[in-house]
């Protein structure tokens, strides 16, 4: 792969930066802790995350007005606190925990594979994720984003085209000197349709220890790296 | 002024952050010096930034379509370079040259007075440069923003107000709760005007050493400040 003319990264971040499922886990037990509950925080965070796609498909098609993922995210769990019995929580306590998006840990590898590919690369967010949920996640966990960019700013989600489009826009590249980082194929693929670089990086843990991870068939990108370490080191960074 | 309740401060970036007319001067010098040329680059930079407001408000009027700072500025570049007979520069350096917004140099209390601020608060930009100048702008010179947002993303100018809430909304906090700074009236009126806390940092030499310097009636805003660390002092950070 010719990278020369890379001139900056976009990262997707649920599972790809952050370890949704875990954080979700060890907050919920101590939820469970507080409360005197046994939900099984597991099964709960796949349940979660198997509504982001559906409700995203709510706004993509106009059955409900354009809505950040904070508002998805709390319609999803409220309807999920109900279908798990879970009714002893306060607004506030319901509220904070919608925030555990804004709270999610990076992989251990995710600060000092950005550190390195930050000396070389414009490093930027591209996620579903709000604004203000990425700018929280970051500063809470140290990701040295140059710049945090959201499906929010074109009120689009991934893979719509419109969003990968605006960020190249707003970072006043061409779209081949992009670089799009993700863990999804689906990203990826939506990303290179519009004339971004790919990169795959497996993310094994992503949906649990016991979980098939995506497969991999990854010979369409232009790399696949075992995480954000091999991502530097194969962009020479 | 109670500043408990502060959880980002938003900055504005030309003569608050950055010393737009010292680096024009600094980098006009080197291109006298390569082509023989004898340009007085003050009087040059004093009036490509006297056409930053007349510029906008083509836009504001409807007069041009939505323009960047940056199709502005090259705008207004073109014209200059031709009053000031400078005819000797190739595409690229005039394209160069028009860039030079994007490695504007901070004032030397600047990335101190951020890195101190950035413990205590979410640092966000709010300047009428375009994102990539911005990006580029932070990235060259260290500045440890946050989030980078711009008046482009609101295809606003400042002062319009739609800019001062579209920070607000993206940073996910009511606007009382957003400290706007700047180093000009205008700006922090509009500001204030939607609600945003106020911050004027004095910049006497923004326009060179023998201008005269903003007045001084800042008794309208929260906080007055010498330079970027006296506001770290004075915002407890």
């Amino acid at each position: 792969m010719q990278n020369a003319n890379i001139a900056a990264l976009t990262f997707d971040a649920f599972g790809t930066v952050v370890d949704w499922r875990g954080t979700i886990v060890r907050e919920g037990a101590a939820i469970n802790e507080r409360h005197g509950l046994a939900v099984d925080w597991a099964r709960f965070a796949d349940a979660w995350r198997a509504e982001y796609g559906p409700s995203m498909n709510r706004v993509r098609s106009g059955a409900i007005p354009w809505s950040n993922l904070d508002a998805l995210h709390r319609l999803s769990l409220d309807a999920l606190l109900d279908e798990f019995g879970v009714d002893c929580l306060s607004d506030r306590e319901v509220d904070d925990l919608n925030h555990v998006w804004h709270r999610l840990t990076p992989w251990d590898d995710a600060v000092p594979g950005l550190t390195r590919l930050g000396r070389k690369y414009v490093l930027a967010t591209l996620s579903n994720g709000n604004m203000s949920l990425l700018v929280n996640m970051a500063k809470r966990a140290g990701l040295p984003w140059d710049c945090v960019l959201s499906a929010e700013l074109a009120r689009r989600y991934k893979p719509d085209p419109e969003v990968y489009r605006m960020a190249a826009a707003y970072l006043g590249l061409r779209p081949e000197r992009v670089m799009m980082v993700a863990a999804h194929h689906g990203d990826l693929r939506a990303a290179a349709a519009v004339g971004l670089r790919t990169a795959f990086v497996h993310r094994p843990l992503e949906h649990g220890p016991g979980a098939e991870a995506d497969p991999d068939d990854t010979t369409a990108y232009d790399i696949a790296a075992d995480d954000f370490k091999d991502l530097a080191h194969r962009l020479g960074a």
